[in-house]
């Protein structure tokens, strides 16, 4: 049954145990080596733990070089447990007391692909698992054709979970391209929506910026992205643009980055959204009697 | 009755007569002084037509200086045919053989007042009128309150008007804010969407290119504003940001300006609207599944 726009949101449960936070946005170097990966994606998330964030992100893809021959290569089984990846996040998660959101790895589950972000809370449990909904395929001649819908299925569905750093949304790169799952994400009250993305030179620069300052300013909400970094020899054609980004819910940019490996920290203070929200009600400005973004699978009040 | 997001847009006419032309933003100085106002604007179209355009835009508020006092004592009866703004703008239409989308005006009515924008056809004659949906009710504290509630009424629909360079919806300054009306619009098949609009300095800097490049890139048409020109000795705290600008459908800046008097020219190509949809096909990567947008009060097909 499908839930309406202007009902109120159907999971009342408590947001946050802290309103102001650190949080770090890990922009990986990754290479062929898998073990290499997954250890140095360790030592940056305790760095990052021992600066003092709360919440970790890492990129879209970031246990391989990014290429769809990969992606079976290099996939794990996480419902069966045969992940060191994710193990790993699970491990680190419960030793440095974050939450991470685990950009995402190739998961493979029963002679199926998918693109999966998992989120690892302070007890190093699994609290959710979004598998990426909207899948990349673009055909540009002479510039890029990539299709990830030959290799990949598609996710059943978007994933709010609430952690203890508030109600968080994920999507994962083209995710970030449908203003509808953001806006979804805003009527389930999320305070932040994460989108680990690995946007290429071509649209990278036009839009990446562009599309995560919009998603937080359109919901008034905060917005954070996590891309691997740019290998600087990489044979591919698919180059990499990077700039992980954290924006604030009046579309400002909080702290961002270039394309090298880096390590991006910000502070995220939600009393920020109820005072952009009192000065500028959009949420009671809609137009309920022209247009309804409906939440298909939300459950319905009461 | 409810018309869905992924059903054939409602209105299967004919959308334009040319796929190439010129479109002109005329970004005007506006006084205190109504009549030159009116005088103004005519020569500033009658260049633009000098120069090939097929299409002119003119700003918000354009036949009186842009405050709540001035609303009611510059408005026109534009059904009662007492409207020399709109009297002029039909003349120079004919005249020149061009499309105006008229800005805005103040438009008095049975006692109430709205922000409305009047469409010209070639023939002099009204195409369409729309009335400002979203009113612009901001309260920041130190740095700018506005109720434009407290004197305007707001429209009751959406405006999509088939004419002879496309099928154009229309929206005024804060109707941008809202996505959903860009992506109503696109449901309904248009080709541009035209917003006058006098964004402010705090506003502006931050969110008027974003927003219309994240309109036109997320539902891949081409968007136009104009703005007022800022007046350099203006006593008002109210600060014009200028920079009308035409976007195309990848969220590329076609052409642009500062916040000085301008007309911005630019070649609007419709084809261009079916490459970027062949090669990134966002229409049938949405998910009818976990989202859908409902234009309420479309038509059903058929």
């Amino acid at each position: 049954m499908a839930s309406h726009g202007r009902i109120p949101p159907p999971l009342p449960l408590p947001h946050a145990n802290v309103r102001k936070f650190k949080i770090a946005l890990c922009q990986l170097m990754v290479t062929s080596d898998k073990e290499r990966n997954i250890n140095h994606a360790r030592v940056r998330i305790e760095d990052a733990a021992a600066k003092g964030a709360k919440l970790v992100v890492l990129p879209e893809i970031w246990n391989c070089p990014l290429s769809l021959e990969n992606l079976s290569k290099y996939a794990e089984d996480i419902d069966a447990e045969e992940a060191p990846s994710i193990s790993m996040l699970s491990e680190v998660a419960a030793q440095q007391n974050i939450t991470i959101i685990g950009g995402s790895i190739p998961e493979k589950t029963n002679g199926r692909l998918f693109n999966t972000c998992c989120v690892l809370g302070p007890d190093g449990k699994i609290k959710a698992k979004h598998r990426k909904l909207h899948l990349f395929d673009v055909d540009i001649i002479g510039d890029i054709t990539f299709r990830e819908s030959d290799i990949l299925k598609a996710g059943g569905e978007p994933t709010v979970v609430d952690t203890d750093v508030g109600r968080i949304g994920i999507g994962i790169c083209h995710d970030i391209r449908f203003p509808e799952l953001a806006m979804l994400y805003r009527l389930r009250d999320v305070d932040l929506i994460c989108y680990p993305g690995a946007f290429n030179l071509s649209t990278g620069q036009l839009l990446w910026e562009m599309m995560q300052r919009s998603r937080a300013a359109d919901n008034q909400l905060f917005v954070a992205t996590c891309s691997p970094a740019r290998e600087p020899n990489t044979m591919s054609d698919y180059i990499i643009w990077g700039h992980s980004t954290l924006v604030g819910p009046f579309g400002d940019i909080i702290a961002t980055t270039g394309h090298q490996m880096a390590t991006v920290l910000g502070e995220i203070d939600y009393s920020i959204i109820q005072t952009r929200r009192e000065n500028l009600p959009l949420e009671i400005q809609r137009r309920a009697d022209i247009y309804e973004l409906v939440d298909v699978q939300g459950k319905p009040p009461g």
